[in-house]
């Protein structure tokens, strides 16, 4: 059995559409992260590291596996299942390609350009500037990049489209829009549509509690 | 051939240590990034966004590859020669956590803490306490990671050690020292010794001119 440990968050949404994307069975269990529960204790045994999404896989080969890393567990799932991500060839390269340009920056850029904008206790206006900017400049690479290939590691939809669309869902916290993009609005447009995605959206959402 | 585009760097010296390693021979090419080369027209073309390390495989199957991220780099080298990353198992789950967890999260801390300790242009007080205190989490975080294994991902030395040693190699430009992470200064010890990095450093550390 796998569980998952997650909440309605840029890199926990991007577990939840590979696990529809491969027609796996999960459990899905709540971390509300806006209460400090990634800091509880109990978490903590599950990922020192506090944060979401963690994949305990229970039928793994010989023990249980908790893996931490939202993009460590798509490219494990993804070798579990033999899907969404190329064998071999320049896609599969790519696919590493943006796996690493989304973790170390596209997704650094968005989350600390949100922080900043909105959560700092006083303005630090160098910052905003910095991490603004360089949200904007990390999309424009992006829609270079979709502007020859329908995916972004080429034809086909892989895990490394997964890894990005988790901060394009959530760019309205980086106070990104995708005007000046509209080769990553019209990839956007097309993954959101998927059946898929829109089940992976709805579980994850329907994690916060109403108020 | 391969052809490796750097400069004296954290992530640059990741892709000579491997090849090193890995025993492969490699053209050496200088992008003096503190002069800003690695915005030149001619960088541009093989990374529109405008960062080495940049590898150039000549003798990829079908075609010239070019391919940007050092941490994909490391990937792709680790498949062409089937070393330094393990076939299967637990470990090379740890492997891509650990270079998921450095991309994502030691990476970047390290490197935002350098800049607004060193380069901004006014204090920002708020922003070097978060990336100061993100480091030094970050790092306390490898530091127990390495309290119950030899190398990051398990008993065998793979390229997510490679990929830590790059930035632990250039953490005075953070401002962190190892006094409070003994784990990661034994292990720090035991893989800068290795002749493969010393080689790598001295190559690398080569490129910048002498004053």
């Amino acid at each position: 059995m796998l569980d998952v440990y997650a909440f309605s968050t840029p890199n926990s949404v991007k577990v939840l559409i590979a696990l529809e994307e491969l027609d796996l069975d999960y459990r899905l269990h709540s971390v509300n992260v806006r209460l400090g529960e990634q800091k509880a204790v109990d978490f903590l045994t599950l990922n020192p590291n506090a944060k979401v999404p963690v994949l305990v896989d229970s039928s793994a080969d010989d023990h249980r596996l908790v893996l931490t890393e939202s993009a460590a567990i798509l490219v494990y799932l993804s070798e579990k299942t033999g899907k969404l991500l190329p064998a071999s060839g320049e896609d599969r390269f790519r696919t590493f390609e943006q796996l690493f340009f989304h973790a170390s920056g596209l997704s650094p850029s968005f989350g600390q350009a949100g922080f900043f904008q909105r959560q700092a206790t006083a303005p630090q206006p160098l910052a905003i500037e910095r991490f603004s900017n360089e949200a904007l400049r990390t999309l424009g690479i992006l829609n270079g990049v979709l502007a020859n290939r329908q995916f972004v590691a080429g034809e086909n939809f892989t895990i490394a489209d997964i890894a990005h669309f988790g901060w394009l869902w959530r760019r309205e916290f980086a106070g990104v829009t995708l005007d000046a993009a509209p080769n990553v609005a019209r990839w956007f447009a097309e993954v959101e549509a998927r059946p898929t995605v829109q089940r992976a959206i709805q579980r994850i959402t329907a994690l916060v509690p109403q108020s």
